[in-house]
């Protein structure tokens, strides 16, 4: 063997350039398993013609490594090392290897206890922890909007019930797919301004589904990625299985740099959020669009953080983009008064979003609005979303109506920003450590887990405030935080008793300040004199209109009214 | 580049094998993009040390891929090839791609069109469709135990929706843990007799969450796959990305021939089903058992469509094998009367048991149910579990109520398998060929695509019956069938308005009967004479059963009044 790799390298192409770095050369020669090795080859994988009796399903590689330990173990058979005398051995110690690493995790302070939290819809933001009279205020729910306790959703939730029972009872194939589902993708599509969406059981599969499914039938397809993309993302990445780059978070440069590196015509994807949710940092959207047209990349745009609280309709912060074009073009696409064509605006140049029904929209659930050919392919190819039931009628009825509802509220959207700032000059009054950022996010840096969760703690068992502590692997280590999320329920009233609180907090666990921060040169943006803010989101003018002043098309009577026989993504 | 290629072909391990294979090495040859295979060798991807400062997330073989491409492209801008002249050439038609994907179902008639189906609660098994007056008489739902329309289901998630609002807003980390959420897992780890369960947003997230954190974690795990496994279990056992095997449905023998390869100290899973939902075949979950003692392997095993439908309580198959122990021991671990100690079951040999509640238990969602460790070690770790939103309170609620009824209701279970063996029954008379199994799903093998859409829509058009055709990829080409899932309400005057229909359609389209299988040799165990039916899992004793004659304590308070501060799996 050592001779056969010694000739390899003087001649094949593959060989030749690894012995050319020494710790390569040294691992290829000092490897027992090159055999293994090559069997994993990408030419080998799809040559050994014998391998395909086997490949029932799943990829290449997997049929490979398959193959792979198949003959290996065909090897050791032969001299002996397994079979017979594998029954006389001891079982792998399964438990040892899940007992040892829970115990690595409450050791580094990132094993999760999780907070028995009722949230009571008639007592927003009020919850109940295990006894009902042991109340709570929520200050960390991702129900942004507190559309979950909204009465219109509610009643329509129990209407659907009655009349058409608990759940789908089938995949979208198979019996699951109805007027629900139709006018919810309805309603998803006209509120991004695209020509259909999808729904799955969630974001987190949409995102992976997705992106998953184009890096493996996109052939050569390399993902440009943003390095603090949700983990959904980064699974849906990693499970495309295809050439990826990640790009330093909203490092525009950095992600042309990469970008140059291909030719136009490889196809690319950049993928990227609106709203960062831990730090609540926002993505520059027409910008990444500028690189993408430039160099022949489609974008995927996370808004699960951004839908229902930016643009003037709720379509997120690429709509927000555009805010007065689609305040006065209501649900429509903005045209020009003067060619009569449609205005090419940001939402319109971004392929791909995905948004949650599970955050500002109140329920459950998930979706990507893009083009019909893609929304078809996604739908007619994504194992994830034909594989599985279809989500319960009530839930997709209720959030076709939160996203109705929020739709004409603009007001929502106000109060819930009007109550961040609120919260963010309190804090800054006092000293406390916000990570700056354009958003509706207040995330309190804390920088230590232990420390964390005994500011969590503290505020919840001595002062009834519910702020999760966050750590890893939500947000990396050393960045630990508490993320507070004001709705247009957290009146100034709840955030004074909330300030009053995070003060006591610092106080009692002598928790570093702004000024501490400073010290250390600055972390994240906190302390750091060189830091230029970012103008929020929200301009002062657009938190002074009226729900008025939207164009009254809000309420058209295209998706009040959807004749579900001829729903715009009908198949 | 040709001269280098045939001289690799004479050393290098790899090449050399591939050039003994005609088409690989002409295909090796043909292709211009010989630098973009060799990039992707698995010794390279582990060589390149310059790529670790890009790998801030995703495993090694999307960090080798995206590493190698860039010293492609470093070459290529050393060499004038990409670079500038990059924005000078075209875009990738990305649109071709999705449009040429779809034209090629559209001609393999494996497109689907999804039909609009209103299941109406109050008139089960009627839906409506486009219009409120056009009904249709829905044969092929999931909803096994028609609990979607039970009134003590639907007034519970009402009072939860009043209560507690539309949805958990929040990860179960994040404020969307609760007493629904505590409740349903003390129900399902009841059920199944287990330490512990965790709910996922489906059984399809469950089954790949599960499937891959097990291959990610488990150094070397090797994962032995039934060949009829679930999509959701392919997916999953494909993103554990580590040595797989397949075995021939249901072989045992195969399965130990490839189980005894490796040593007894190898990890190893051995992944199935209990009932295959397609063909309706059934697995000897103890004798895989006994192999996974033997060869010291974790066994999982998706009770999807088994859970609701065998056992005394409808825990699944593997509480049917031990019928009358679990019958007479209500929820409680069976004891043996003379040494009072646990007996032993099936059930408790199986290490995880996914199930769902969009099925049987009529609502959405999915789980595992395993020992408190194992439970404990996928709520830490499962990126599927972590990061996505809570199922909304009332569908917990609504599925928890769910299962304690039908736990208590042994007549829907045997009525389901009455009606199940009418209609077998009654399709035999006619001649009409059903892929035999012991269990509770009726596959009329049709065989074709083209002709199984047919006749779905004519019995649709004509006979106002819905059964979907199930085509590619659900069930392999050349396989397709009308898949007839009868219910407790689907009574003996409906089965025999469907087998009239059945009749019609047969002879309309000349469908093959079991006499022209007959004539081929048989296909599927449809007229093959060889073949020996097995006996239903469910016996006629069992079936003669009344629910009092159940173990009282199948209402056992513990559940009933279950006090949430001591939930089974609070963490």
């Amino acid at each position: 063997m050592e001779s056969l790799i010694r000739q390899s390298t003087k001649v094949c192409p593959f060989v030749n350039k690894i012995s050319q770095s020494a710790s390569a050369a040294s691992a290829l020669r000092g490897s027992a398993n090159i055999s293994a090795l090559a069997k994993r080859c990408p030419v080998m994988g799809t040559a050994v013609g014998s391998a395909r009796h086997f490949a029932t399903a799943g990829g290449n590689a997997a049929t490979a490594a398959k193959v792979s330990s198949e003959q290996a173990h065909d090897a050791g058979l032969q001299s002996g090392l397994v079979g017979e005398h594998a029954t006389q051995e001891s079982t792998f110690d399964y438990d040892g290897v899940f007992e040892n690493d829970i115990a690595k995790k409450r050791l580094d302070k990132s094993y999760r206890y999780f907070n028995n939290i009722n949230r009571l819809a008639n007592q927003f933001p009020l919850a109940h922890r295990d006894v009902e009279d042991d109340k709570v205020t929520v200050w960390c729910s991702n129900d942004y909007l507190a559309l979950s306790k909204n009465q219109e959703v509610i009643d329509v939730m129990k209407k659907t019930l009655d009349k058409y029972g608990a759940g789908a009872g089938g995949t979208r194939n198979i019996a699951g797919h109805n007027r629900h589902s139709m006018k919810l993708e309805a309603e998803l599509a006209a509120l991004h301004k695209k020509e259909g969406a999808l729904v799955f059981s969630s974001c987190y599969v949409a995102n992976d589904a997705v992106i998953s499914l184009l890096g493996q039938k996109l052939k050569n397809l390399v993902i440009f990625s943003d390095e603090l993309n949700h983990a959904s993302m980064i699974v849906g990445i990693k499970h495309a299985n295809t050439t990826k780059h990640i790009f330093r978070h909203n490092d525009l440069a950095h992600l042309e740099e990469l970008l140059k590196m291909y030719p136009k015509s490889t196809p690319k994807l950049i993928a990227f959020e609106s709203v960062y949710s831990m730090a609540g940092s926002v993505s520059d959207i027409d910008k990444i669009c500028d690189l993408a047209e430039k160099y022949g990349a489609l974008t995927f745009l996370d808004e699960v953080h951004a839908v229902g609280l930016y643009g003037p309709h709720g379509a997120g912060v690429a709509e927000h983009c555009d805010f007065e074009l689609h305040r006065r073009s209501g649900i429509a696409t903005p045209i020009d008064p003067q060619t009569k064509k449609e205005i090419r605006t940001t939402m319109g140049r971004v392929d791909m979003i995905t948004g949650t029904l599970g955050k500002s929209f109140g329920t459950v659930g998930g979706y990507v609005a893009a083009s019909k050919n893609l929304i078809d392919w996604f739908r007619s190819f994504a194992p994830g979303f034909i594989f599985t039931t279809c989500l319960p009628p009530a839930v997709m009825a209720g959030a076709s109506e939160a996203i109705r509802y929020q739709r004409t509220h603009l007001n929502l959207r106000q109060d819930q920003q009007k109550h961040t700032n609120y919260v963010k000059d309190g804090l800054k009054e006092l000293g406390i450590p916000v990570i700056p950022n354009p958003s509706h996010i207040v995330p309190v840096l804390i920088g230590n887990a232990d420390l964390a969760k005994k500011a969590s703690d503290m505020l919840m068992e001595k002062h009834k405030i519910y702020v999760q502590a966050i750590n890893f692997p939500t947000v990396a280590r050393g960045t630990e935080r508490l993320r507070i999320t004001p709705t247009p329920g957290h009146t100034n009233d709840l955030s004074d008793i909330l300030l009053n609180a995070m003060e006591d907090v610092f106080n009692e666990l002598q928790l570093p300040r702004i000024a501490d921060w400073e010290r250390q040169g600055g972390f994240l943006g906190v302390g750091d004199k060189n830091f230029v803010a970012e103008p929020n989101l929200w301009t002062k003018e657009q938190l002074m209109l009226s729900d008025t002043e939207l164009n009254p098309n809000i309420r058209d009577p295209v998706i009040e009214n959807l004749d579900v026989s001829s729903g715009i993504m009908k198949f």
